[in-house]
């Protein structure tokens, strides 16, 4: 992989003398990037491209090539990548659509391309693939733009979908590879250069099918001791398999027959669009969680109710207080308040104000021995004249940094962006859009740490 | 309840002489948010109340009253509201927790204050409530500052949350009925209102327990062939039915009887926190679905199985689309590209242009006759370099206003919010943050349908 993800001369055939908006010129955009590698343009009708000399053909250059990026019309792609094999090139990316994810041709022509790399010892990533993508040495070939961020989240896909949209996917990256129709490089290659990076702490997959099972499991079982490993998988109705065939030319396969074996293996598997992001925020910020008693901290007892109800849909539990838990907060609050968990602390608040009830009743909660993990539901007040219901400060003052339990909160008020944003600035306290999600991200975490027993038992 | 939504003249029972941060002083909040009734601060020990003449008790007034608001300590309450009914006072609000919601003393307490209030003909609203807002004619009673936008969206709920968070759960909000622990005002009267308020077009309810459910389900069955009725029921859980018992003192009762009553009389039911908003923004802007085959428009085929993993789980069909259909679309596409739904249109988009490509494929499936709703999965560029890539206005010039199609949206990329807004400017495509929320508000725009249906075969 190290010829895809750090080259330090790269071919780029098939590139247009045209740029700027509307062009998808990815020699253009590999370059605003910042890369640091040698590049080649390749265009027999161009003496230069964006300033750089251009040559006939790969067979011109005349000097070593690492990585060859072929993106030209699909009836030239085989000569092109048999000339650059002819060449010497190390390794190719085929970013063309229209071979196993379109006709019978086009898997003819496919693997026709393998059977020559495969001859010659050269490695092939795509067809149909935007390639790569490296923050940490700003190399990409995707011909859209992606963000920057030095971020360590490891991404494989099998579309462009998750580089253009990493925000909305994973929320961060900082390595990708998009194996597309995954002719030679599959999940196996890709998993294994970044389970084995250390600059990455967490990998994200979108897969559609997956060939090589029993080798990815076994891979991923060894990488999984080390770094969460999330799977979304789609194509799991029929007819998204259906869909994915045409796409990726990928089997999707049975959909529960893979989840239940990549569980087994270790991998967190998620069910819909939307969860990597929650995943990826939560197995960054936030430890394992031993348990799967949670104490519920409110200011609303709806929001304590709503609370109640999700944690039970995600397999978890409330926490029954120690009895000095329950005493820390009963001195807060007036005789009446019937003290429980959820932790109704708004008379308590009434009396002493938001901030100090609330760091006492999280202080409480982390030291009591009956609690794996917590959930606060707090207020995003208007700013700055309500700043006297923003518990951010208080409560990041009593939590530890290195600690056993995770911290998860969800916010209501007209100010959720800001108060998140002051909650998590010191990676204490991870916040999620609804209740649900904060329920759902300690359900997460709790088969983290079931993973990571396993594993330990297995090596005991 | 128009004694409570706009009265003419206001006692405020209890109020301190404190203001500003902390104070939670709900006069200087009223007046904050622009009322335009005559209020009268009751306070034995002040002269005047924020610049206003104060009276020593409501009997001293001397002038007819419409609402008196009454927030002091438990024990004084009572009391209070006797006083309040002498004065000839015809509505009250109890602002003050600690009645059916905490101990034995306090349930004693409220049933007197009903009884009280009863036998005289008097309305109490709560007790445990942050009362009313009403941005039709700038009225609130709550002590924490609200957004005040004229929306036409009513939210009935037992929690002063969801007025606080109003951004959060519904996303607007008009007109709201804080009913708390509904010691007398509760869901019939609420709904009555908001049912008949031509003001208000769809009814947002946050429910814990129901009381006198016959009559709600008689007047829900009739305010829902109006209007859309959202339910958002919890203490689904044995331990959110538990916590519901000590917040507002309600009786959470059966969650699945509930649900199939209400839905059989055309209420549609949510089943977790974050569902209201989009199903307020879907209800608003987009019509009800006449049936169940979606045509998912997409620039990513990976998008597209997503799609078509979601919508089976929604219970809805990818459409078949018509031969004409086929043809349009054809006409765009190179040659081996498979054409289908989910329609993947980035081979044509190469060729075109995204903007003429995606407003064409729209077209036509607005007028294909086996298509009755919409999905199109869209991107969301970098401005202004890839605005050639962002389809909004296209999109929108061949929607047509009037329509009996829904139109939804999911975007990706590193703009969403901004690509969103632009989409969702002329209130014919509605974009939702997941593949998973699109696809669900086409089902609830399906089961609305069906409830209008459903309506219309009885009166035939």
């Amino acid at each position: 992989m190290k010829y895809f993800m750090e080259p330090k001369s790269v071919a780029i055939i098939g590139i247009s003398r045209k740029s700027g908006p509307g062009s998808y010129n990815l020699m253009e955009n590999m370059m605003n990037y910042g890369y640091t590698c040698e590049i080649f343009p390749i265009n027999p009708k161009a003496k230069d491209i964006l300033g750089v000399k251009a040559y006939p053909s790969v067979k011109d250059v005349g000097r070593a090539i690492d990585l060859a990026i072929v993106s030209l019309p699909r009836d030239l792609v085989l000569d092109s990548v048999k000339e650059s094999i002819d060449a010497g090139v190390k390794a190719i990316i085929v970013v063309t659509q229209g071979f196993a994810d379109a006709d019978a041709r086009g898997k003819a022509l496919q693997q026709e391309m393998v059977n020559a790399a495969r001859n010659n010892g050269v490695r092939i990533l795509g067809p149909n693939t935007l390639g790569i993508v490296n923050n940490f040495n700003r190399f990409t070939t995707s011909f859209m733009p992606l963000t920057r961020e030095k971020a360590p989240v490891g991404l494989i896909c099998q579309s462009g979908i998750f580089f253009v949209g990493a925000s909305v996917f994973t929320g961060q990256i900082g390595k990708g590879i998009d194996i597309g129709n995954a002719c030679d490089i599959g999940f196996c290659e890709a998993l294994e250069y970044m389970g084995d990076d250390p600059e990455i702490k967490i990998v994200a997959i979108h897969m559609e099918g997956l060939e090589q099972t029993r080798r990815f499991l076994t891979l991923a079982g060894r990488i999984a001791k080390q770094k969460p490993i999330v799977v979304f998988k789609t194509g799991q109705s029929e007819a998204g398999a259906k869909a994915a065939a045409s796409h990726s030319g990928a089997m999707a396969g049975h959909y529960q027959i893979h989840k239940s074996a990549l569980k087994q293996a270790g991998v967190l598997f998620l069910d819909a669009d939307g969860q990597m992001r929650d995943a990826v925020k939560a197995l960054l910020n936030q430890p394992p969680m031993k348990g799967g008693r949670i104490a519920v901290i409110t200011p609303t007892g709806a929001g304590g109710i709503m609370a109640s109800d999700t944690l039970e849909k995600q397999g978890l539990e409330l926490a029954p207080f120690s009895e000095k838990t329950i005493r820390r907060i009963a001195n807060l609050s007036p005789e009446w308040m019937p003290l429980g968990n959820p932790l109704d602390i708004w008379p308590a608040v009434m009396r002493y104000g938001l901030k100090d009830v609330y760091a006492e009743a999280v202080d409480a909660v982390l030291d009591d021995p009956n609690v794996d993990g917590i959930l606060c539901l707090g207020i995003a007040p208007e700013l700055p004249d309500f700043a006297f219901l923003d518990a951010s400060e208080d409560v990041n003052k009593v939590v530890p940094k290195e600690r056993q339990k995770p911290v998860v909160g969800w916010l209501y008020g007209p100010n959720a962006r800001e108060i998140r944003e002051r909650f998590e600035k010191e990676e204490k306290v991870t916040v999620f859009q609804t209740i649900e999600k904060a329920a759902w991200s300690l359900s997460l975490l709790r088969e983290r740490d079931k993973c990571l027993e396993k594993t330990s038992e297995q090596n005991a």
